[in-house]
């Protein structure tokens, strides 16, 4: 690239490639720099677009982002697969919320009681209504509820389209890591690194593991379900995504750990509670085994807007579990940002500067003293 | 090669090295044909040296031959570190035999028992005792004993040695399959070739499918337990094989089915019943799961000697779950009927004419009919 570019986004994930293609296709010149594109967080993702059933107790704003993105999903993805030509298996089967034992039970109907109080679409169901809807649960599951509105698409696939999208809109991609940020030449820098944001910015970012197994249907056939199921099972919290092509998603850990080796602990807990609740599995084939780091933030919300002190820097990051549904309300804001100036009202509850007077004080202590070996980094 | 070879050695896993080192360092002109040499069972073997734990009722002809083979192993493993010039994690810390349950124990008691009335070194302990050895064992342990003289080796080590002794010693290893024995032209053939005997002989070899895990200490130390540990655990029957470099293999399912997938359900139990008996496991890596073909038997034992009908061709197969054991008597006693023409009266309950008849039927069917779908092969 000869000229300077408008845009520079650093990390090549969904909400980078989300913002550097809407940015791209508004007329701007975009780079992207990464590494090695789709290869954070989102590639252990299961994909899950759950704002119903992700809604937790004391997390209002963020329960709010996350219903307004999955509102703009259905138009987004139309207009992805439209712009990049390939599909990314959004499927819109709606998801299942059981309960195994009745104490399992118990705990899942405090939450989806919390979440009708919000006036969010969640139903309770018989049991019979339950098994009606997939035959292949355990006899022994106690109960359960339908979010009809709790969706999923293939993180992998995602990040394959929202790459061809961004590049056929004229975005480019520059392997390579980014160090520094004035390493960056372009009138705005987006900060769109996952993990990777904590050290170029100093906010609170902080890697929290994610341990993810991918199974197959014998022969290759098709799962013998085709709801997303999230269950609780002897006080273990698991999800099972059906894909096509037989794959079925099972997840997952929540580590405040830096790593990305695959324990044996945990394998143990995700495999019991999956067959417990689905006992069809255990004749699966075990294709995957994985870790990931997603992205947190101290109060579980994603940071999202003007980086204070540095004019002409933006950050998109911390999106922690929901880094996938939050893709199109993250690239419709930030690149709104970025062509306007002005930040949606949407944004407030999210700012970088919610953080800066601890950022700062930890910005200055880097500066000082080296990280003692106990500091997570996201490295 | 210009001149005929002495013998050729079709297969190279440790059973096939082993009769071609031994024939070879007699002075023999040694070839052996393998497409991948050491790509068969033994790659997924845990390599347990265990005559005793691995006697069971009514196989007492198998059991004289297994202890025969333990008595050898200490010389030939001597004989093999000074021939390779390499270590193959020979290991004598001896065998726990533990039950989780008093169910378990009462199932391991009464096999232990039976090992006694041979004769057989293993000693009942108290569960004190057995905690004073391996403190890593969960306290809810209910008991167990030790066999001493069980001991180990690294299956994928004593491949790599086995190969370097026999081509030091003038062997040559020839990639490529064998499809029909015609196709072989020296004075003996010696099909070692697993489950791959099957169609190259006509005897009713069997493929028995194991899986099996490997994990690792965290940060690479050592295992917390230095014994092989043999347990009962709800039904469940596993060991646990400590190695060097903080691996731990863990196994193994018994599966009549002959396809190498690893399913969900067997992984689960492994972990299950691994985690519930050294409960530090759960916090191991898992770096590897795999499936291996046992090469099994109508009797469970080897087949060792002629072929009936076929002049110049001896058969060493069938050694199901014991190959690593028996390298060293079969090593020895083919090489020397190779050299004597004459079968050790260790040989004779193992001879292949056992089978013939069926043999032979099925080796007429063969020509007669495809197989069916439904017809397991090895391949």
């Amino acid at each position: 690239m000869l000229t300077r570019p408008d845009v520079a986004v650093v990390g090549a994930g969904p909400v980078g490639l989300g913002i550097a293609w809407r940015c791209a296709a508004r007329g701007l010149r975009v780079v992207v720099h990464d590494p090695a594109p789709g290869s954070g967080a989102s590639h252990v993702a299961a994909g899950m677009l759950s704002p119903v059933a992700e809604a937790y107790f004391g997390e209002h704003e963020l329960t709010g982002l996350l219903t307004e993105s999955a509102a703009r999903w259905p138009g987004f993805a139309a207009e992805l697969a439209e712009a990049a030509g390939t599909d990314f298996g959004h499927r819109t089967e709606g998801t299942l919320v059981v309960g195994l034992t009745g104490d399992d039970l118990a705990e899942a109907r405090r939450l989806w009681s919390y979440q009708q109080g919000l006036g969010l679409p969640i139903t309770p169901l018989r049991p019979s209504e339950l098994r009606d809807r997939e035959p292949a649960l355990a006899p022994r599951v106690r109960g359960g509820a339908v979010a009809p509105g709790d969706h999923q698409v293939d993180p992998r696939r995602l990040v394959a389209a929202l790459r061809a999208a961004a590049e056929r809109a004229g975005a480019t991609l520059v392997p390579g890591a980014v160090a520094r940020l004035t390493d960056v030449d372009a009138r705005v820098t987006v900060v769109a690194a996952g993990c990777g944001a904590a050290a170029l910015t100093g906010l609170p970012v902080r890697p929290v593991k994610g341990q993810v197994l991918r199974l197959r249907a014998p022969g290759r056939g098709t799962p013998d379900f085709r709801h997303v199921i999230r269950g609780y099972a002897d006080g273990e919290s698991v999800y099972l995504v059906p894909r096509a092509h037989g794959e079925v998603v099972l997840g997952a850990t929540v580590e405040e750990r830096a790593d990305t080796e695959v324990t044996a602990g945990a394998v143990l807990r995700l495999l019991r509670a999956a067959v417990d609740l689905v006992p069809d599995l255990a004749e699966y084939d075990l294709v995957e085994a994985a870790a990931g780091l997603r992205p947190g933030t101290p109060d579980n919300a994603p940071i999202l807007g003007p980086l204070p002190g540095r004019p002409g820097v933006l950050v998109a990051t911390g999106h922690h579990r929901h880094g996938i549904l939050l893709t199109p309300v993250t690239a419709d804001l930030i690149a709104e940002l970025v062509v306007t100036g002005t930040a949606d009202p949407l944004l407030a509850p999210f700012a970088p500067d919610r953080f800066t007077a601890g950022a700062a004080a930890r910005a200055a202590g880097r500066d000082r003293i080296a990280p003692t070996p106990e500091e997570e980094t996201c490295n």
